[in-house]
């Protein structure tokens, strides 16, 4: 594994750096972004890792989130990985903002030509979760996990898929149930196929009733102007699921608020001091 | 003046907007962004000028610094300008980075075809503040201004030159001395000519020992790994010409910064909260 520093900036005492390295996942080149709060010169630290949207790469909750401050009063370290593989260039994988690059909806594709590199959910869960174990001073065993719309379904369906990595998981406006929105519809079936029952594995409102998640209570936050709220991420599903399942959720409703970072960035700090205290 | 909203998301209880506007002074449409604090919804707030450096927009402080949230809690607007005209298409404004888009050095230009757009001090000093002061819910006669390298220099050099209307000014790695580095030489030769004497009304530490300052102290943060600390900065020159001046000057050199938004991200609160106490 040779991995290559791309950047590194101190920032709030600590050091946000940009990697890039070969995935064996992927096939390609794929670079992540890793913020070391002071405390990890001194010893491992607990993670966060967060999984970004549609559309976006490594860089934009490393830029625009704001959540090195108080990840840097914590002592807990950030991993914001890529949404997909770049670079393969497959045919159609720049034809719309919502399939193939920046799209990768972190599933393990199953259909040609997506199988070959689409394979965000190994990436993640197991040679990147390997690499930044095994390279720098994180600590594996006090994991949590969020992330923002397509990211929020990564990071709640790898919580509730791998409850003995990820300790404690949030959500920032997640698609609560890919089986049942336009853009979840969309990518499954181009991923995987028309047989939905194998899309059920990447599916939170399916994996709560199937798997439930015994840690501790699951936060979102969902802003209430967020133009994609009804239509495709449907927090509703997520709340039965949960009721169903007996699982503990916040979810708060945020009046006024959009899609946007500017949403994410005003309630990150929650969910740091959240996540920093349960993991 | 006919004022057009670009975009608005809610931000810590506040706004962030992008408007845009037909400008007199640059004859060309211009932006600019502006975080209206959940205090404004009451009544006129104290407002922070921010003035951004080569190759910037107005977006770059907007979505980089994370100022929203501490302006939130102070009560404070922040304002924030484009770096140059926009759209005019003039012979050679995109060939270099550091002179035409996005490097306006907040001069008014004097030699063609310059002149006739790149009138960025009278943009910000008249029509801007007018327009912002008359338009939207800010106290004019409680601004502070501060900005990050060309725009540190901006935010000097307009506070000196118009000490009744910036009651509080700091600055992020600025531009000491366009007089005596070549950001400035290449910069002011092109705007201003070759004439030197013409170039002493922007130039901080010319204004300094000519205009002095009585405001409250000037608080400078300055990267100790800043590239271009050595060869452009020179926050010596800032340094001397203060104590000529018998102005009070925090320098503060803060070690393993470099000149980026991350850097200026780690220390808007201190800024910020010494503008709110001084204005």
């Amino acid at each position: 594994m040779t991995l290559k520093k791309v950047s590194e900036a101190r920032c709030f005492g600590g050091a946000q750096q940009v990697w890039s390295h070969e995935s064996a996942a992927t096939g390609c080149t794929m670079r992540f972004g890793l913020f070391l709060p002071p405390q990890a010169a001194a010893g491992r630290v607990p993670v966060m890792w967060w999984l970004s949207g549609l559309t976006c790469t490594e860089e934009n909750f490393v830029v625009k989130a704001g959540a090195q401050r108080v990840a840097a009063e914590l002592g807990i370290a950030l991993v914001a990985p890529d949404t997909s593989p770049r670079g393969v260039e497959l045919p159609g994988d720049r034809d719309s903002w919502d399939f193939g690059l920046g799209a990768g909806f972190y599933v393990d594709a199953t259909r040609e030509p997506w199988s070959r590199h689409y394979r965000m959910r190994s990436y993640v869960v197991d040679e990147l979760r390997a690499l930044v174990a095994g390279e720098f001073p994180v600590d594996d065993a006090r994991t949590a996990m969020s992330g923002h719309s397509m990211g929020g379904h990564g990071a709640l369906t790898i919580a509730l898929s791998n409850p003995g990595w990820i300790r404690s998981v949030s959500a920032f406006a997640p698609i609560a149930s890919p089986l049942r929105c336009p853009w979840g519809e969309k990518a499954l079936t181009g991923y995987l196929g028309d047989d939905r029952a194998a899309w059920a594995a990447y599916d939170a409102t399916e994996l709560l009733r199937t798997r439930g998640w015994a840690g501790p209570p699951i936060l979102v936050d969902q802003g209430g102007a967020d133009p994609f709220l009804a239509n495709q991420l449907k927090p509703e599903l997520l709340e039965q699921a949960c009721a169903d399942a007996r699982v503990p959720l916040e979810l708060r409703r945020q009046a006024g608020y959009d899609h946007g970072y500017f949403f994410v960035s005003t309630f990150i700090e929650d969910h740091l001091r959240r996540h920093r205290a349960q993991v």
